[in-house]
């Protein structure tokens, strides 16, 4: 019954929304123009994204804390999800640091790394986080993504940024750390820095070198030496699959894990079999907060790149579609037995620049990506972790972001400060505390800011029907008469200003006789607010001052109407501010 | 540093509150031109006050689960406190039935009641709620008591009055039920319902039967039956007092105490021995977020009232300053050995109708009650429970405002159901619990509320400078330019909205070339809402399209003019729309 009530609510309110219509079958958009030239832009732009997803996947698999396949299998089914209920052509599915250290923090507080528990949780809180997002879609509630503020996500992206480069070092340094929050890994890592592994150590730092380089400069030198720019193109993307081939033909040549290298090891080949999620009555309770939170973080990733990216082709996102897509791409990668997954920023700009034009180049991928698990899986036995780790530090580097910090600090202190908290908070207790702290501080801003509404005391222009603030502009008054513009909605945490606003001007003001509160800026007034109106007519009328309004909006004046306030008014409701004056007080006026 | 830069931030908010100046000795104000007559006014409801007091005092102690004369010293230099500090002229401040049950089910869950810990974290409680308080006067925040909505006060009240009158029918009906929450008090009742002890039950009845007439009747009967209307004021104002000196005489005379009628016992005399707080860390971080709460309910209770005597006589209250008058009131409650106090309802309305004029009155009334402590006390040895129950439930039932909860649910469904929230979640979950979940629910009414601002798609009005709604008007557009007026300021949980609405608005007019948002209804951009226009300029850029805006308010300009966004901007910031539109397409205008 209350559920029912909650649901019809949550409907209506949808109702409201122009977020557009959710359709079954996304696809009959595209489908129906594919042509030959389609297909072979889809097909290069896949091959691309391929090469850059495979290590990816690996290292993602590994930020977390899950065998290197599961990376995989979160590549291949999702994909062809999202390809089938998103809207964006272009974004790229698949695992992400951000979602990767979301997964890491949750699962590792409930079950230990490596465990057949530490899986089954990642499976459950994959298959939740897709139903809240189905959920959120279904009813159009992607507004609720909102209440995260653009300074909590810029902080949380820059504190998560730093504890996944932190979480990494172990496996550039070849040691073995413990602690779970920021503070025990830095101080466990200095701790043990004198176990440094040499060779564990080059390896890393030889790859990190190298991908930044190629990151940076593959390209040109590429071009410069002769290639031809989309050759250029697709082996610049391969940066990481080239430190890969590399350092797993020096391990196995070199027998590095012999010298205490950290190797992968053998990962089992063959596609991904489906399985249920766990129904651990415990375990769903333990997830669904972590669950919400992932889902609206790599909702809000993703729906960013994919606007971004159709914006430039003038392409439309339906972000309630949107949000089907990724409960899709969730639900189907629990299904095959791997983690939460959302739209990757970088991925989803290579795979624009690289040409894709539907989203069958994701479903493309996904082959890729399936064609790798069959058959490559072999040859990384050998591959170090460390390669890995350099991977995923030179990804999530580059999330670091000082620029937008300093925009919010010269733009808002306060807004700055909600950032700041959340950075620090989320360092010190971890990820879901610091989001948490941030949203209460930004509602916290918004509220105060809201709280203290402008009002003016206005005054007529002389020879016009208009009104204005006495301070700015020269005005006629009346000494019976307070005329009041109040320019914001009234609600709770406005209202009771309000009212101790006119008690005092009232109370200075011994000849008064009338206030009237000039309305064309309220667009609501709630229920506290409206106690607050019914008060200040009350206790004026104790005074022996009238109350009157002026300019009431029509959406307000209905709700008024449904009360018994118009009996109570001692005033009147006047159309316009110059008829309440001319039928107050007309010498003022002359 | 942190603390430094948060009471800077607080005090730089505080300077923007109009809060009225804060004074150090309020009572210069009125001792100046205090003359005889004054005098006799304050003696004479200070009189009244005094005898509606004393059976007060000792019954709100009861509820509160502590000893008859802590009640007693609750009401003697609190008082004289409130008179040094406070802003109202007639607010009668003391123990009050709300106030008593938040300190009865705070100290409840922390220490057996009769027991010295629980006396002493009552008076713990009420030194944390004063600094509280004084804090909030002195920085001057005393509008966050506005996040308490009137929906959720209202709904807090009624459960709070039915939790009351339920906690004291074991007194009527002389049994001993056991459980804290509502419901097990309930149950508890009904299942030991068989052990109501009759004559306590008698007693108990007659006690309420006689005052609720008493309430109502007894001063027309008296004036009926030839008393001056001075006489019958008072004498009606005595019910508690007359059913007290009654209800002690039968149960004096008739041994009541030996037929199982529970009887008050030995009251020590004497007044209150000042004593220092306690100052175990445990006991102090435990009651800091119930004094919290006790501090803003009952300052709430007390404002309210206070505000609406000082309208009758056009008196000013300052709210900051009525915070220091309150914490002064509790600190000094603690130091005199007793628990937290606030201005009562009833109790400064019969003040104000005894004609009380200063605040001189409350310390008169603080005279008479430190006399009842010293000679009354022994009198009061046989005075049954029941009838202090009597009193209580007589008092607290006359909180139920079922009129409120109609009127709101008329205006409002939506703050509606946060008072059924809040009054649900209070009578199972417990007070704290039910406040805070109103809170939160009135919070997120509000912001959903907003997060939907009003945008309208506008054209020029033929002949005139004037812009309007599309839907609404006949008026000009033209193919190449969208014109948008949003009626809202721009905050994070709606900038993706506008965000949203204008891809979506983009991505239907193939021609178009420019967008032009009219911000005349926009008072602040936050920091979420900034980065919003920032990325809908930099998109539209994407998709060839010009972004403009125009009739930006001056403090916003101020704002935007500290970042490089002009510099970004595609298009221009027009003074007036109608600017905007004469130099990008004039043929539209003629």
């Amino acid at each position: 019954m209350k559920t029912d009530g909650l649901i019809k609510f949550a409907r209506k309110a949808a109702d409201k929304l122009p977020s557009g219509n959710i359709s079954w079958f996304p696809p009959s958009q595209w489908l129906t123009g594919y042509s030959k030239d389609t297909l072979s832009s889809d097909m290069v732009a896949a091959l691309i994204v391929t090469i850059m997803l495979i290590p990816q996947s690996l290292a993602y698999a590994l930020l977390a804390g899950l065998p290197p396949q599961v990376g995989l299998y979160a590549s291949i089914l999702p994909l062809f999800a999202y390809a089938m209920f998103g809207t964006s052509r272009t974004l790229a599915v698949g695992p992400v640091a951000v979602v990767s250290l979301l997964t890491a923090s949750t699962i590792g507080a409930i079950a230990e790394q490596g465990s057949a528990q530490y899986l089954e949780a990642a499976i459950l809180l994959a298959f939740i986080s897709g139903l809240f997002l189905l959920a959120l879609g279904i009813f159009k509630l992607g507004f609720l993504a909102n209440f995260l503020s653009h300074p909590v996500i810029t902080g949380f992206i820059n504190a998560a940024a730093l504890i996944i480069a932190t979480s990494q070092l172990k496996h550039i340094l070849g040691i073995k750390v413990s602690g779970r929050g920021f503070y025990d890994l830095v101080t466990s890592i200095f701790s043990k820095l004198g176990d440094t592994n040499i060779i564990t150590l080059l390896l890393g730092l030889g790859a990190a070198g190298f991908l930044v380089w190629a990151r940076k400069h593959m390209k040109t030198a590429l071009i410069a030496r002769g290639a031809s720019p989309m050759l250029a193109n697709i082996v610049s993307k391969a940066g990481p699959l080239i430190a890969v081939f590399i350092t797993v033909l020096l391990s196995a040549v070199f027998g590095l894990d012999q010298y205490g290298v950290r190797i992968v090891g053998k990962i089992p080949a063959g596609l991904p079999s489906l399985t249920l999620p766990s129904y651990n009555p415990d375990l769903w309770f333990s997830l669904i907060g972590p669950a919400i939170l992932i889902s609206i973080i790599g909702f809000m990733e993703s729906i960013s790149v994919a606007q971004t990216l159709a914006a430039k082709r003038r392409q439309r996102i339906v972000p309630d579609q949107e949000l089907i897509g990724l409960g899709a791409a969730n639900v189907v990668s629990s299904i095959s037995g791997s983690y939460p997954v959302t739209g990757g920023f970088s991925r989803s700009v290579v795979n624009f620049d690289a040409g894709a034009e539907t989203p069958a180049a994701g479903a493309f991928t996904a082959i890729g990506i399936a064609i790798a698990a069959l058959l490559l899986t072999p040859l990384l036995y050998y591959l170090p972790v460390a390669t890995l780790a350099a991977i995923i530090i030179v990804a999530v580097v580059s999330l670091i972001d000082f620029s937008t910090m300093g925009q919010t600090w010269r733009y808002s202190r306060a807004d700055f400060f909600a950032m700041l908290a959340t950075i620090i908070v989320t360092l010190l207790f971890g990820v879901e505390n610091g989001v948490m702290t941030g949203v209460a501080l930004s509602i916290s801003i918004h509220l105060f800011n809201t709280s203290r509404p402008h009002v003016a005391i206005v005054g007529n222009v002389p020879g016009t029907e208009h009104f204005r603030n006495i301070h700015r502009h020269d005005v006629r008054t009346s000494p019976k008469v307070l005329s009041l513009r109040v320019d914001e909605s009234l609600y709770f945490a406005n209202a009771r200003f309000l009212e101790d606003y006119i008690y005092d001007q009232v109370a200075k003001r011994p000849k008064l006789e009338h206030v009237i509160l000039m309305c064309p800026a309220v667009n609501s007034i709630d229920a506290s607010a409206f106690e607050s109106i019914e008060e200040i007519n009350r206790r004026l009328k104790d005074s022996g001052v009238k109350f009157s309004m002026s300019e009431i909006k029509g959406p307000v004046m209905d709700r008024l109407k449904r009360t018994e306030f118009f009996h109570h008014l001692t005033g009147k409701v006047y159309l316009s501010h110059y008829q309440a004056i001319r039928e107050i007080d007309p010498d003022c006026l002359k």
